[in-house]
């Protein structure tokens, strides 16, 4: 048993879907969420600045004492993860490989669709990791540059249903069966995912097969908190705890008590 | 929900460990095993040459329609897994990365042992796949040429235990807290690495890894067989039916009833 909490950070909000998934699967387990709203978003920036920040971010939450730390950030998972895993001394759970593993045991066809950021496309991991598991199955991605901007805006809107159906065009065309929507943001507009994929289709969710991985990793480490306890969890931002608060309770449907600010300057001094 | 079989192939007797594992956890499923008797073990031969064998015996249990096909066997995921997923229709499970996804869960110290033949220690597979999850961790992987004879003869004796100590001599040495045991016949001397190890140290057998693998991949695709069901096993060898059911049912302590004979020439007619 262990009483840690277990640490979760991303460049902006996205990454409180995973934080809710964590919290569905892990009731009894205390949380600090770090959003970098002030350097938000990662993903159009130079690999090597987004190792930086993502390194002041996790050593952060590695210095406040946490057991685990999830970067629930598809940019920071393809740009830093590995980075982390050598400096930090606790584990470091990223998204990628949990859906690239859950796709793979899912497909029935060997056709797997990916829905992603243009970083996160071009990268090229959601391909590497299925065809690491896998080096039958085809992999088609497409980058969707429209749908964060949408559904921060909030609203959902004829042109965010076009915007859905024409990323999901060319998945449809060859036909594969499972579709990994690899961004923290899209659990938020899982109904119109559903509806423009059917049944039939299986919509791999990167904040699901996250939690799962932590949930599974805490377990088999055997650092689980006491089951019968109620978690709380904490929220810092980098940003505005205004705008934080205002974008995660609708992230979250949950309201956000408290948010703390921790300077830039001071992460940056500690990492220095 | 799928009536048809799972397909196991090894190139001898050692996957029927994963066949156990399988069973106990899947009571429900049908299993078709084929052992490559004739041509066991695979281990010292060239990858081109192990890559051939697995195809022709792989093909063969899809033409049986079995609905996923397990490569129980660390030579043959070693030098033919990507090739039999490319070439074959059905989904193939291998092992490696199972086990070593279960070891980067389970490790508190980020150390991780490996015990296996001289070809999978040699091939690097256990410790890239771990440190493709946590790039982290540290592998120390130990090549166990002395096991594999002594655990076939059957005879549990002092030397067998001397072996295995200084095996796992330099694992202690560097205080690992996880170890892989990445052969299918070391579950078959469990007890012997209990104690070497000690309770503290989480041990990792490819075996169970391997079915808690399949059994998931069966539930994701929705082609499990009916649960309310016991399934069967047929018992398949390239090599003498009566040598598979001597060593089988030492394996498995179960009496294996009719072993079939196939060809080699067959194998390969078909293979043409």
């Amino acid at each position: 048993m262990d009483g840690r909490p277990i640490g979760i950070f991303d460049s902006g909000a996205g990454g409180l879907t995973v934080l809710h998934e964590c919290i569905v699967t892990m009731p009894h387990e205390d949380f600090v969420y770090l959003g970098d709203g002030a350097r938000c978003p990662y993903g159009p920036r130079p690999a090597g600045e987004i190792q930086r920040f993502a390194l002041e971010v996790a050593s952060h939450l590695e210095r406040g004492g946490v057991k685990l730390i999830v970067a629930a950030c598809n940019s920071a998972t393809a740009a830093a993860l590995p980075l982390l895993q050598e400096k930090l001394a606790v584990p470091v759970v990223g998204v990628l490989t949990p859906e690239a593993h859950a796709a793979v045991q899912a497909t029935r066809n060997r056709r797997i669709g990916v829905l992603a950021t243009e970083a996160t496309v071009e990268s090229g991991r959601y391909a590497n990791a299925v065809q690491t598991l896998d080096a039958g199955a085809a992999v088609v991605s497409v980058a969707c540059p429209k749908l964060v901007p949408m559904i921060e805006s909030g609203t959902v809107d004829g042109a965010l249903h076009a915007a859905v159906r024409e990323y999901a065009a060319p998945l449809k065309e060859v036909a594969v069966d499972t579709v990994i929507l690899g961004c923290t943001h899209y659990p938020l507009i899982r109904p119109v995912f559903e509806r423009v994929f059917g049944r039939r289709t299986t919509l791999i969710f990167s904040a699901e097969e996250t939690a799962r991985e932590v949930a599974e990793t805490l377990e088999r480490k055997g650092i689980e908190n006491e089951r019968s306890r109620e978690g709380a969890t904490t929220f810092f931002t980098t940003g505005s705890p205004e705008e934080f608060r205002a974008l995660g309770e609708r992230f979250l449907q949950l309201p956000i008590g408290s948010v703390e600010r921790v300077g830039i300057r001071e992460l940056e001094l500690e990492a220095a």
